[in-house]
């Protein structure tokens, strides 16, 4: 959380983190898009999740599915089950869990290569299964990591922006969903706007990793980089 | 509560964090004064905060009430109400959040203009609230923002100091509150304990901005300041 | 737990953050090693912990306890009485910890001088208690702090690296815990993978200290210093 949140303040978005059932389906009203993250899981953060979805589902607010380690327990899969039917604008994950998403959906009998919330699986390994499960989802899914995959089911781009430092800081995937729902809040193409996130995400990991080699300093000179990014900046983003 | 906590070490002060109705109380007795910060709020944390309030109030340790969004949901305003009741020794909170409880408290109908836990009002707007809500209470009222209004009912300070690289640092807002708190532990007079406390923030706040000018540097080098600061920074304490 | 997980990135290990009773049995099974931390306690948590040493006593995977604050309430010495009787491999915390583990199990009537979760007692006043606590209970025991005692109940060995910045830096002590559960996962010896791990912690700590000497920049130096740290910069590990 502290790591989502100064990411999206250095970035210039308003976050607020709610947990509680009581207060997030009318704190919902008060968002322009929503992230549901289930990697420190509990029931009550389900209910509250189940709560805050239904409530944008309802508002036709955009909201983001970051579905971390799914594939690592049965809670986790039945998690993401129930929130799945609640129609995300955006799926956002790394390419494991990706591909066990589209395995428990009776997608593909392939399985993802991952160890609890770590995934060893890349955007070749999940291409294919993202772009089917965008369709059968209806939404966008991106399946990121050295190198990312955007597709809402047509339309599909390749990213190879970043930094191997990126895997080396806890919850920079977390917080990048995050991003992903700022720019949905901002953006009325959900495409487009899962792709912008990802472009500046990654040339900022670029930027980051030209002044910091290791991963203490890199998280500061992260979080700097998003502050500083510009339009120009993104002339670096790199289609793979 | 990571940047709490660090931001008390950085000061010498020695913070624990408790959340478990079951211990708060008990805990209570090995602390010299309490804050209770309703950020990331859930029915069990009200509970936990409610035991801690009661045994703080039984054994006269002096408590702070941070009540982050209140105004937001209708959970923060119960919540923020039953806490009230237990005397808060400081209320500290943003302008939009001092103006949202003396509004729930019939001391004004002005509206408070805030976005879930970010507020946009400014010292002057809630300047004579803070007065009034002071004197209703008998308790100290401290507004902060680029101007700080600090206020005992009869008292009032103004302060501008700090940094606006403060609000886009997660939480440095909660984690004055915490020093709110460990000021004090040692200062007899609350009034006086929250203006030190203030003008200690804001001040390491200025040296931090003097060494960093994006939000992942600033908040290294703003713990660094806090660790750093000396009575001759105080020089720097800016009367607004 | 951001604090942890970035040490443990650091390091090149694969952490989890798992807190539901629904899934920490079944996400032990995923894990090479465990490690409970009571710091931020809830009764679901202690079921989750119970639930998750069970499972690793049941497929023999080591863990660690980490006791944070034992002695400060009835709810924790109870917490770290049901934990203990899983198991661990090792027990990880500060002099004054060890000190009331030892007091709470009848080894002794010697008190634990500390103050909620800050222990004030040294490697000297825990050193025969962390003796006799691991011939009673038959695991590895490290008193940590400006000096270290490990010990299985024969071999005892202290170390004296480290800077005391790490004590105002939060929870360096809790995630040194989880360094020691990375070692575990890595060695078969416990005694020696606590030893190793202590070493590498304080080590890196001494690495820290000569780029950095205030708290903000120390904690980005000193997960540099666990990134970059190599067998070469062993050699400065000090037996004491």
């Amino acid at each position: 959380m502290d790591i989502a949140a100064n990411v999206l303040l250095a970035l210039g978005a308003s976050p607020a983190m709610v947990h509680a059932p009581e207060e997030s389906g009318e704190f919902l009203g008060l968002a322009d898009a929503l992230v549901c993250n289930i990697g420190t899981l509990s029931r009550t953060w389900v209910e509250s999740m189940e709560t805050a979805a239904t409530a944008a589902q309802a508002k036709n607010r955009p909201w983001v599915l970051d579905p971390v380690g799914v594939g690592a327990t049965q809670f986790r899969n039945q998690a993401v089950e129930r929130l799945i039917r609640l129609r995300p604008a955006v799926i956002r994950g790394n390419a494991s869990e990706i591909i066990a998403i589209a395995r428990n959906a009776g997608l593909t009998e392939q399985a993802a290569h991952a160890k609890g919330v770590d995934g060893f699986d890349t955007a070749d390994d999940a291409h294919s299964l993202s772009l089917a499960l965008a369709r059968s989802l209806r939404c966008v899914v991106a399946a990121t990591g050295a190198t990312d995959v955007v597709t809402d089911g047509t339309r599909v781009v390749r990213l190879s922006n970043g930094s191997p430092l990126m895997s080396r800081v806890t919850a920079l995937g977390c917080a990048l969903s995050g991003v992903v729902g700022a720019f949905l809040a901002v953006t009325d193409d959900p495409f487009k706007a899962t792709l912008a996130a990802l472009a500046v995400y990654g040339v900022a990991g670029d930027m980051a990793a030209a002044r910091a080699d290791l991963p203490g300093s890199f998280r500061s000179a992260f979080i700097d980089a998003l502050a500083a990014i510009g339009p120009a900046d993104l002339e670096r983003a790199s289609l793979a």
